[in-house]
């Protein structure tokens, strides 16, 4: 059987815009895979928002871990985990690797702030690392993976912080130096310019990586022709989900009942199908009790 | 500052239904008292989902500990724990006891079946532990507990089972003997007709809680004016979460972006302003760097 | 690289008896690596005690693999994992068997008791599964399996509960007739001769292991004489552990320094070796900051 | 009941020098219990290397925080959690003061060194905190706890990164206006004299605490005379039971069997004793099966 990293290296080394969504957990990982997305990410923002933590370094590697590994326990489709900065220095970069890996991730991506790291989309302390600093985290994560498909992704912010392009361009070239597979470049402006003026301005020593959060109106269309490689649609299901159970809690308690949201509501049908209850009862006819072997 | 159990065993003592509603995690549990729930129903159900597993034993308490704790720790409002069968015999219902106990959780339920158990609302399989094997759990429950307010709640699965009412009243009134400090009753049907007899012919020797899932057309007030203390909306969140994913997920997927869907999305503000954001920026101001001490 | 399932079947491919060592975490996975093991046996007795509880499943199924992968991440030797009865039935085995592998567990045992067990060295109830029960187990085990390498030991707790010898040969055969890779055959007397006339009546359909806890003047040679191809010492660096530590904090206590115990506890520097400082060291000089990258 | 915080506010008010202990996990605390210590320290030493990992930040807080809790519940004496540089910023620092008091934990100690932190007795990179962002972090720990008896342990490392005593004497009192509620002064020198010249120039306006692991010369009574509140010894228990462990498994490989080993293990009598199997067989006995309740 193939492995994860082997077939998101296959993804990077075929035609077309590879297509990621963001999930929590592995419910959030099944239904990405149903619809059709060719990976997912497991979001940071996302896995913080579930343990009501600020998406700062709060909550440590051991939790994103467990969510990273509990998603691609449960899919077929190749899991890239946001791994922030890396959780602290080099050496906890390669103890990370050694952990994404054993989990079943296919890729990670780290981010050239500080730790603790706060949401880039959070308005005011965004202090990047020293450039030498976060070199040396991706050579020692480059050095750390034991399967050789495993991708490390290498997210500069300097547009984030308030860089010119140049300093990203920079950035984004020393790492490729250093070894990363991909660059992540990340921006939080309303207007997907200074992302295309980077993204004409790179001579593609490595592929390119987008999150357009904030400025959704690009299309992944418009991004494939500009030769992006991968989108990440970061946590859309997580904000999907919170304005649909405020709604139906809200109904829930006004209308006294359940009855006017049932048809809007996943039935139990689907639930346990996702859950895979039909293998389950499979397996139960199968082997709760097998009689005599054969003979 | 009161404990969670002392607040849920208020709600009891005064007037009026107590609503709960099902959660997965913290955020579910976060949203549950944004929208004014009384509290919060750890959902075994939701929480099998989250990981894709079937709601039949396969995980462990450690998980469903884990989730249950996740939620207490972010919410004001009690935190009912749906323990299952309580995960083995007696020795087992103390050392989860216990654990849930020093989680914060305010009162836990256990159900009359075998370990390991099978979702009730699955046909098939649902064998009934013999009455005094279940006394016996209840016994070593309520002997166990440290905090006199913590509740201990006797799940009747009867009617699920397909006994008779008068099986099913056997079991709680034995329950009740037992020192269970109320009794949920369930049942799987499309009609409440089959809870509303069991209530009505109910001495009430303790408070009644009931689960509506599929006989979702009776309302709290309904229910309320039977003598019901405590409705559970058990899986709505997750069912709600369930379609808005798959409706999200497929329109990017679609339109190639994010574009259509912004508006009927939660926006960052609110994630961040759920995550506790805001006050950990008044943390950071406060407390990065404090300057020489007060002298 | 040669995995870790694979490294065992070669042990049992070629001469000589293997000797596994139990542990409860990476520490004593690592010093039985250190002193020459085969390999590990995550024993069920050590990491009850570890956590202080006793040894009859109170602890589940997620605190025995969080051990037992830590102790494969810590070594180069296979780890055999005690999975007590499976943690539940043939489902719960299923799963169990995919989350051992997973964590690279070279191989599995589970035992043909009732859950929740009760450790085999304790008087008393240990009553045993319905012989289909339990050969559904074993199929649904070696069905689960992905990694063809990957083994499935059958425990045959016949004689522990007092049945004769016949029984626990017929319960032998019928799990090797359902696929079992090995059995392991236990008994709590002080006489190895139980165990002696077992191995005589067998007819090796497949390899024998035992764990000689109480009968222990059995020596490896004569072990290996009567056919036995795997010998586990199973909880002796726990016990040697107690005594070391009741000894050092009772003399710390009465002498008021660890003056006295200095020489014969393990000095910092072994402590730091075995922790893996030199190489952290290596990797700090290597990597916290990199110059620029070479070109 | 009284809890473990108040227990040890009990200890600190009353005459006499307290004594503490290593552990790393719940056997390692009881075992500290049962000799008769006044308390468990949470070693970060020991966790780390009952992982094998080094100590340098590479574990996370929720491993350090599930070991401290698994000791808290396992013993009736006050647990004092080793929290390093409490694991990042002051937001950390507010986090991991709530999970650690929830956990039960009766007070905590953060050093003032940079995250990652190398151990204290490793040469080298030893590299302090600003004084300002330290006593931030005092300052947030003090106003996030939420029970008064709840300590926090402010550990200066000035002497250990090569300080003289002034600086380290001016961080302690700044630690200790900014509400330690004491001061760990920690070294590694072979001779005591500087934490000697250190308390004796103490002007006592919070209690000390040391940690004598390199100048063990020094006894309780002597430290007890200097006005010394608390020794710690940090790490002897596990240091015991690497070279116990290391020699049975040598002993066994070379003899054969166990038999020579067996009069200096502990007895399985001993194992199950302090796994608390007599409770479980009364609790089953009460519990299994309960009859009919009393009517």
């Amino acid at each position: 059987m193939q492995g994860k990293a082997a077939q998101l290296r296959e993804l990077f080394d075929r035609q077309g815009i590879i297509r990621l969504v963001g999930a929590h957990n592995a419910l959030g990982a099944k239904l990405a895979e149903r619809a059709g997305f060719h990976g997912v990410w497991s979001s940071g923002l996302e896995i913080s928002t579930s343990y009501v933590v600020p998406d700062a370094s709060i909550l440590t590697m051991s939790e994103y871990l467990a969510a990273a590994q509990s998603m691609a326990e449960a899919v077929t489709i190749p899991v890239v985990a946001d791994c922030d900065t890396g959780y602290g220095n080099s050496t906890n970069v390669i103890h990370m690797v050694r952990k994404f890996e054993a989990a079943g991730v296919a890729a990670v991506s780290i981010e050239d702030k500080l730790f603790p790291k706060i949401n880039s989309l959070v308005s005011g302390r965004q202090a990047l690392a020293a450039m030498p600093e976060f070199v040396g985290k991706i050579m020692a994560a480059k050095n750390a993976q034991r399967d050789s498909d495993f991708m490390v992704i290498a997210r500069v912010e300097a547009l984030v912080a308030g860089c010119e392009q140049e300093e990203a361009l920079r950035r984004a070239r020393a790492y490729v130096d250093a070894g990363a597979d991909a660059i992540l470049i990340h921006n939080g402006s309303r207007s997907p310019q200074p992302i295309i003026d980077f993204v004409q301005a790179w001579e593609f020593s490595a592929p390119l990586v987008v999150v357009p959060t904030t400025y959704y109106t690009i299309t992944a269309q418009d991004l494939e022709e500009l030769g992006v490689k991968m989108v990440i649609y970061a946590n859309h299901g997580l904000r999907a989900s919170i304005n649909a159970m405020l709604d139906v809690y809200r109904e829930i308690l006004e209308t006294g009942s359940t009855a006017s949201i049932e048809d809007r509501i996943a039935p139990l049908e689907i639930v346990f199908d996702i859950q895979g209850m039909p293998q389950l009862r499979r397996d139960e006819e199968n082997y709760l009790r097998s009689g005599e072997p054969p003979t």
